[in-house]
């Protein structure tokens, strides 16, 4: 067993009773978006390297392990959090195939290279500037919500660093950045070319999007059908509950 | 009566049978897409001015006259084409409230001013370039359908010279441009605010995507609800037949 801290606790990843993760409720626990992200995005699947940026409790790693074989680096700002990433891949045995950086993805070029990558993942923060309250009540979720320490465009930026040309960028975020989104990848030239929205259910505005780009790839975009998360009735649709419990 | 000139018929517009509508399976025929764009756009509706840039035979305007007491100026290259739409008012009786002009959208400043619209809508030539035998089989159609006279920039571009700082530019393409679509309204200060993906049926890729943004708006996009066009059975959805039918 690895040492607990705090108030982390230790949750089943997924319905997989094989894998659990550190989770803490004032410091990381992973939600569904990381989890669909895990799911759409494209990653090389016998050999090759993926880099998740941003990677929190390594919530990704863990879930993409299950898809591929090949090695996935994780890169996470904060160190309490990337400790419990590091204890992640102890605990579920993965540290072969997984490996945890503490370290700023603004400055990762001589630790991991630039192209080096076929796929890059990352679960960015969501929002722009925290309000001096959110700030102060919790700083490691503030950091992870919001762009203190990395800006949308730190993000592409360090995305298009390490891919590799012809390599996959795949992210989430919140519809309302779609056009920032689109235009950051084109001057990072990441072409996007599948974007899934994500709608809580049937009738209601997307909340999430899905989008992944090859770098260097051709104007060719497609829009998949989109993901409803909860029927009527409140619980999760065939598809999302596929999608959660694998 | 107006008169009709050699393969163009008289058909229904919708399910009024007050309007009728011109139309030439040669020449030029209304689409799904642009009704589904006079339904989508925001207008305004007691008064104010509306132009509806490539507006072929004056679909768009003829259903707007439905929703709206504002001046409506349609914009046509092709002479052709222009003449059905101008005989299309005549016909319907709406030539006290719309306008059709004869003319290049790169060229209207003179005759229109800039700023001088409080909503814009286009229905643009959706191909890039035409391939040679496409152009030689039927001049009209392929002009009508790809970037002969006009580029989607020239169109975003004319959108955002006549709209009024805080007026609407609604177009309808297709998803493979939303890219470019975004990164021209950015370029053009025209802040997309609302788009909607539509969808022949459920379970596919989207093949239409309508777009509003406001000139001179500040970034705060939503995605909208999916709008699904047929039934798993081949039928219209409730929601496609209330658009089309009215």
């Amino acid at each position: 067993m690895v040492q607990l801290y705090d108030d982390e606790r230790l949750d089943y990843l997924l319905a997989d009773e094989k894998m659990k993760i550190i989770q803490s409720p004032t410091a990381f626990a992973f939600s569904l978006d990381a989890v669909l992200l895990a799911h759409f995005a494209s990653i090389p699947i016998k050999r090759g390297k993926i880099l998740d940026l941003c990677t929190g409790n390594g919530v990704i790693p863990l879930l993409l392990v299950k898809r591929t074989k090949a090695h996935i680096t994780g890169v996470e700002i904060q160190e309490r959090i990337y400790d419990m990433a590091r204890r992640n891949m102890e605990l579920n045995k993965v540290t072969d195939q997984v490996s945890v950086i503490h370290g700023d993805l603004k400055e990762m070029l001589p630790v991991l290279g630039h192209s080096t990558f076929d796929a890059v993942t990352c679960n960015p923060p969501y929002f722009k500037t925290p309000k001096a309250t959110e700030y102060n009540e919790n700083e490691y979720l503030t950091i992870a919500r919001h762009e203190v320490y990395c800006t949308l465009e730190d993000v592409v930026k360090a995305c298009k660093l390490h891919v590799r040309p012809g390599g996959k960028v795949a992210i989430v975020h919140r519809p309302g950045r779609l056009v920032d989104i689109i235009a950051l990848f084109r001057k990072y030239r990441l072409e996007p070319k599948r974007i899934r929205f994500v709608y809580p259910k049937q009738g209601k505005e997307a909340n999430m999007l899905l989008i992944e780009g090859i770098r260097d790839g051709k104007p060719d975009l497609k829009i998949l059908p989109p993901l409803y998360i909860y029927q009527e009735d409140g619980t999760y649709t065939k598809e999302a509950e596929e999608i959660i419990y694998g």
